[in-house]
């Protein structure tokens, strides 16, 4: 059931003893606001724990100033997450399966799958909605629940550049920064920070890129020979998915990852008036109108003849070649 | 004479017939603040008029809103320029050392040229002490007004991710999309696109990059060879000069650029506790602690050289290596 704010912040008072999830593969939003509601419940004098996947180096830390929590939950949480077929639940008793009692998210693709699900769809991410919730119970945002917050936003927005950011979602940001997030060390370490496993990759990868139809689209290639040679692991890759919609005049950009042997993931990215998520319909993915996916398993050579015939077909059929 | 906005506010109402300048290669700070307070004081039901030097293709289309002013002007304003010898006077009568009648700028470096200066040395950008000055004058900020100023805040602060962005500034962008900026369709233009010829330029940089003193060191080299084979004009080179510093475990990161053969720009970027001021000193350029630039003319090997020792001497002296 969907459940406004006010709802939500009452329900949340009512309950004690809450562990809170997030998605597998959790990103900055995910860590973020798990952390920040979890940091804000105990503020409130409440029992609240996380369990959340590994994640990557960068946002590692923010888990520093959560407590462990040692008890028995008898609520769920779940932050960001679309679908319980993604929630990030090992090292938990947790199943995919079982009953969450709150979700908190901004996907317009959420599935309500839990109990009581508040979805802010205009949130640029659920960190947002999160700072809008702890505002309500009048909740003090002390430096650490801003530091979450802010890596939240600031990541799934791309440091305010994607279309996502609104002009709340610059406020929202402006008041965090006045409640102590460190926006410049943040932006550094999120967005100007490369391994250098990762820039020896995106080397390899740019210096592979293809130009197609009269240079309408680029194919990006990530193989798995490049990982090796790298040595890159998978965590930050998905930033290489906007490099080939960047070049001017590209309206179909598609980055090829095979992480695995034979394994592929494909990032479809496009420019008006292409449409990401019909191309990535034509190998039985899906998505957003500028940015889609699909998977694929076989030979990247086989895997490249059907996206060039595919994404030809499009660009014919839409008139666009 | 440095006055406050008061003060400036007064000055700019007593003005009629007003010449709107900009330092040359001007960038989005500089054309947006121009051309935002031109269409300020027309709306006041002033003369004024501007005179900005020739600009990359991402910013000219913010002049099409600002009409050309057929009058003789007895006032000339200048926006973002700390310095009379870096004024864009081009197809003007104003000369470099003429009487400017009032400085609008942030930088901290600016030398006071003018009869009076409004110096904002903590606003990200001219754009922001423009926008203040234009509020305080009961201006009312029109979508075409609000566009300009926020390609300025935006392309000043990276789009909001360098360390000069504040919680103000993050406030004044969410009241330019409240009048009409389009940020999505800003944010794409100015940050996601890249001209094929300036991505081919940039791969062949990125190609060539080395690392120096156990990676603590990157130098990119942007070549007059890169430049001719690629086609690239100098336009949109400036972005190149974060690219070094952005590798993990970077302290020092030069860019090389050789525009002209045997002419190069050299910009130091660096991550703390390394000073790129004292770097770019030591071939008598100058700038920021994060941020420097110097030139030299001859021969690259040479000037590798040369850069190599004094990074290595500074590193050593520091105990960075």
């Amino acid at each position: 059931m969907k459940i406004d704010i006010k709802q939500t912040a009452e329900l949340l008072k009512s309950m004690d003893d809450i562990l809170i999830l997030a998605h597998e593969n959790p990103d900055g939003d995910a860590v973020g606001s798990a952390c920040a509601l979890c940091l804000g419940l105990i503020s409130m004098g409440k029992n609240a724990k996380i369990s959340i996947e590994r994640q990557s180096q960068k946002l590692k830390y923010l888990m520093n100033d959560v407590p462990a929590g040692n008890f028995e939950h008898k609520y769920v949480v779940a932050c960001d997450t679309a679908d319980c077929k993604i929630l990030g639940v090992s090292g938990t008793d947790v199943k995919k399966d079982s009953k969450i009692d709150l979700c908190i998210d901004h996907h317009y693709s959420n599935v309500l799958y839990a109990e009581n699900t508040y979805l802010d769809e205009t949130a640029a991410g659920a960190c947002e909605a999160v700072y809008d919730l702890l505002n309500i119970m009048n909740v003090p945002i002390t430096k650490e629940m801003a530091e979450c917050l802010y890596v939240g936003i600031a990541t799934d927005t791309g440091c305010f550049r994607y279309s996502n950011t609104t002009a709340k979602t610059l406020r929202t940001a402006a008041a965090l920064i006045d409640a102590g997030a460190d926006n410049k060390t943040i932006n550094r370490v999120q967005f100007e920070t490369k391994s250098k496993e990762f820039a020896s990759l995106e080397r390899m990868a740019i210096g592979a890129m293809q130009m197609h139809f009269s240079d309408k689209c680029a194919i990006l290639p990530v193989t798995f020979d490049m990982f090796m040679k790298s040595k890159a692991d998978d965590t930050d890759t998905s930033a290489l998915a906007s490099i080939p919609r960047e070049i001017e005049g590209v309206l179909v950009g598609i980055t090829i990852k095979e992480r695995t042997p034979g394994e592929f993931r494909i990032s479809v990215r496009t420019n008006p008036p292409a449409d990401a998520s019909v191309i990535a319909a034509t190998l039985g993915g899906g998505g957003h109108k500028m940015a889609a996916g699909c998977s694929y398993s076989g030979k990247y050579k086989q895997l490249l003849k059907i996206i060039l015939t595919n994404v030809s077909d499009y660009l014919t059929q839409e008139g666009l070649i």
